[in-house]
C-alpha cells in the first residue's frame, strides 16, 4: 500500500492593515490551506485573495472558524453553547464559501481554530455544535481532528469523514495531547527533529512524548504546519521532499480519506 | 393586466442581547425579508432564528448586506472601494446562505441597508461592487433599488432582475429622492395618508413630492415597510388588506419579475 | 446604631442604535449607577448620556467593565491572563473616567459585569486583575463584590473598600452563591418576595436558600436592582419607600463604606 | 533664537496577535509618541507596553484617536456628527490617559489618526468634536495638524496649543495639502530627500510642491515619521543626528510650544 499524507497550514490569517504570516511563500509546498473565515482573522478581502493563491497553486481548501476574538486571535476559550458554536460555524463556513464558488472551488475541509479546536478535542457540545454546522453545509467536508479525540468521534459518528491530525512541530504528553504552549517545552524548533518525527509517525503511527514514552497516535492523514516563522516555507518545502524521497505521496485528504 | 406588488421590511436586526424589532409579529404579513448579515445587526443566532420564522411564515428571504459598522448600525457613509464592497457583500450574502440552505431555501434577493442603499443610489463604484458582489453568488438575485438610481441601472445591466422601491412612510423630494431622516418632514406618520400614497404609487406611479409636485417613479415592484414602530405590525396588516381588497395582488417579487 | 443600604442598578447597556433597559425611569429610584464601558455594551454616546443623566439625579457612579464580548453582552466565560484582565479593566474604568470628569464627577466604585464578576468571585487571578486596575486608577475606588468572595478578599488585601452585595430578585443556594440563570428557580419575580428578602438581608444578614436553610451573607451594604423589566422602576419605587419607612436610610455607598 | 523641532511617529498600533511597527527601534529615535487608543489599532495590552516603552526611552505621548474602523486601520472617512466625534475622542484620550497615569506620565498632545485627521484638516464639525474632547480632557494638551488647517484654527481658537507638523516623507501639492496615497508620487523614498526638506521646512517654513512651486508652510514644530518601513528606525536615527549638527534642536513639543 502507498503511504500518502496531506500537509495543512493556517493561512489568510491577516486582516485589514494587520499582516501576519508569509502565505505567498508557503502555498506552494501545501496541499491543504485552512482559510481564515473573519472571527480570529480574515477580513473578507483577505480571504478573496487566500482563495485564489491557493487556487493558482493548487491547493485544497478548508473553513477554519474561530471563537468570536479578533482581540485574542481565538486563542482563548470562551464558554458557549453548542447552539451558538453551531451557528457561528455556519455563518464563517457559509462566508468563506462564498468566495470559494466566486473562483470556482470547493470546500475539501473544516479545521477548528485554536482554543475552539482545543475545546472540541474534549468536549463533546463543542463537538457536536461544529460538526452539525460542517454538515448542514456540505456532507462531503472532512473534518480536521486530533486523533482519538471527541472531535474525531463526533464526526465520525455524524457520517462525517475524518483526518486525524499531527502536529509537527509541537511536543506531546503521553496521552496524545499536546503540551501546552505556555508550557518551555511546547514548541519543536530544530527542523531535523521535525522531519524525523514526521516520518516516524507516517511510517508507524506513534510519536515520543516529552516524557519519553512512544505513543500509538494511530494512523495519521495530515500534518500541520506552522507558517508564521521565518524558516517555515523552507522547512515545509523541505519536509516535502524528504517524504516523497521516503516512498511518501503528498496530497490533500480530499483525495484519500 | 391584474396589478402586483411585494411588501418587504428589514428584519433579523437585533445582535445578540440587543433586540431590535417585532419580527413575530411583522413577519405574517409581508412577503419578503430582508435579513441583517452580522456588519450592522445580525449575529448568526439571530440570522438562523429569522430565517426559519420567514419559512414558517412563507415569506421570501433576501440579503441585507452593510457597511461594517454595528457602532452605528450601517446609518454612516463610510468611503470605501469597490474591491472592499464587493468583498464584503460576498461575505455577507453567503453568510446568510449558508443559513438559508440549512432551513431548505434559497435567497431571492439582495437589499443593501442604510448608508450603503443610500450610496449605492448615486454612486457607481458602490454600486458595481454590490451587483458583482450578488451576481457572483447567484444570477437569479433580484436587486432592490430606488427607481432611475444608479444602483438600478448598474443591476439591469449587469444582466440582473432589478425591484423598483417605494417607502411607504417616507417622504420624497421633487427629483424622485428621498426627504433626509435630518429634515422634519422625513417620516409621514398618518397611516391613512400611508395608505393613499401606496396605493397612488402602484396605480399610476407617482408620488406627490414634499414640495407639492406629483413625481413620476414609474413601475413599483415592493414597498419598504418600516417595522421598527410599535404600529408596524398593525399598519402593515391593513395595508396588505387594502390592497388585496383594490385588486391588487400581494406576493415576493420572485414570482413576478 | 442607623441601618444603611445602597440601591445599585446596571445603566447604561444600550449600543448605538441597539436600546436596552429603562434608564430614565430606573435612575431616580437608585443610588448608585453601574456603567458599562463599551466591552458589552455602552457606546461612547450611551456613555455621556447616562454619566449625565446619573448626574442629574444625584446618583453616584461606577464602572462596569466586562470582558470584549459584544456578541454575548458579557456574559460568557473568557479564559483570560490576569495581564489582560488588568489592562482591559485600566481601559474601562479610563475611558468612562473621561465622560465622568466632563460632567464634573469622580467615580465612586467598580463592578465587574456578567461573567467577569462570576469568575472574579471565584479565580484569584481574575479578582487580581480587576483590584489591580481598580487601584491603578484610584485608591479610592470601592469594589462591588458578593460577600465572602474571593474578589472581596483580594479587595479588602489589596486595602481597597469593598461593597458587599445583594441580589434582590435572584435565588441563593445554600453555600451562598446564586443559583444558575439556567435553572428555574433562579429568578424570584413577585414583589412582594423580593422586598421580604431584602428587608431580611439588610436586617439579619441573612437569605432563605433555595433549598430551605437559612444563610448567612454577614453584613450586605448594596442590593442589585435589574432594570431591564417593564416592573424594575416600580419596584424599585417601592422597595426604596419600604426600606425607608423600616428606617434603613438608603444612600451610595460612598457616604457610609 | 534657537530653532527646535518635535519627532513625532505613530506607535502602539499592533492588535493582539497582530503586529504592526518596529516600536522598540523607533522609540530611542524620536520626541513624541502618537499611541493607538483601540479604535484602528492599540489594544489595551498593546497600550500597556507601549507606554511604558515610551517611559523608558523619555519620549514624550499623545494620543493618537481614530474612526472606529479596526477593519480598515481607520484609513477610510466616515461621515460622523461632531457628537459622535466629541465621545469617541473622549473615549479613545481617556482610555490612554488611564494607562499613562499607571505609569505615572502625563498626555503632551493629541493627534487624530488617518481619515479622521484628513477630514479634521478641512471640516469643522470633525475638527471641533476632536477639540473639544481634547479640551474636556485638559486644557494642556497641545493639537498636531496640517499648518493652516481647520483643525489648527479650530484648536487655537478653543485656546488650545497647536503643533503644525509636516510629514516628512510625503509630497505636497501647491496649496500645501498632501498628495493622495492613492497618487504615484505620494511618498517619497529617498533618505536624502527626506532630509533635505525636512531641513528646508524647519530653516525656512518652505517645501517644494510636486508641482515644481515652493509652498509657505510658516513655522513648522513636528516632524512625523512614519515608522513601519524596514529602514525607517536608521532614517530616523540619522534624521535626527543631522537635525542636531544642524544646530537644530529635537525636543518635545510641550518643552517649546
Amino acid at each position: 500500500m502507498k503511504r500518502v499524507i496531506d500537509l495543512n497550514c493556517d493561512l489568510g490569517e491577516s486582516y485589514g492593515a494587520f499582516k501576519i504570516g508569509n502565505d505567498e511563500k508557503i502555498m506552494p509546498h501545501i496541499t491543504s490551506a485552512n482559510i481564515a473565515c473573519g472571527f480570529h482573522a480574515g477580513d473578507p478581502m483577505t480571504i478573496a485573495r487566500t482563495v485564489n493563491l491557493a487556487k493558482k497553486k493548487h491547493v485544497a481548501i478548508g473553513a477554519h472558524p474561530s471563537y468570536p476574538d479578533l482581540l485574542g486571535f481565538g486563542r482563548r476559550e470562551m464558554r458557549l453553547t453548542q447552539e451558538e458554536i453551531k451557528s457561528y460555524t455556519i455563518y464563517q463556513i457559509s462566508a468563506l464559501q462564498g468566495f470559494a464558488k466566486a473562483a470556482g472551488l470547493t470546500l475539501q475541509h473544516v479545521k477548528p481554530h485554536g482554543a475552539l479546536y482545543n475545546t472540541a478535542a474534549n468536549d463533546k457540545e463543542t463537538a457536536k455544535g461544529i460538526v452539525e454546522a460542517a454538515k448542514t453545509s456540505s456532507h462531503n467536508l472532512i473534518i480536521y481532528a486530533p486523533p482519538k479525540s471527541m472531535l474525531a468521534k463526533v464526526a465520525a459518528g455524524a457520517g462525517l469523514r475524518v483526518a486525524h491530525e499531527f502536529f509537527a512541530d509541537r511536543n506531546y504528553n503521553a496521552d496524545g495531547s499536546l503540551v501546552s504552549r505556555k508550557q518551555a517545552k511546547a514548541i519543536i524548533q530544530e527542523p531535523r527533529k521535525v522531519m524525523e518525527r514526521v516520518r516516524q509517525v507516517v511510517n508507524e503511527g506513534t510519536v515520543l512524548a516529552v516524557t519519553g514514552e512512544a505513543v500509538n497516535l494511530g494512523i495519521i492523514h495530515t500534518i500541520c504546519i506552522h507558517g508564521d516563522t521565518p524558516a517555515a516555507a523552507k522547512l515545509t518545502s523541505s519536509l516535502k521532499k524528504s517524504l516523497t524521497k521516503a516512498g511518501i505521496s503528498v496530497k490533500p485528504t480530499g483525495s484519500f480519506i
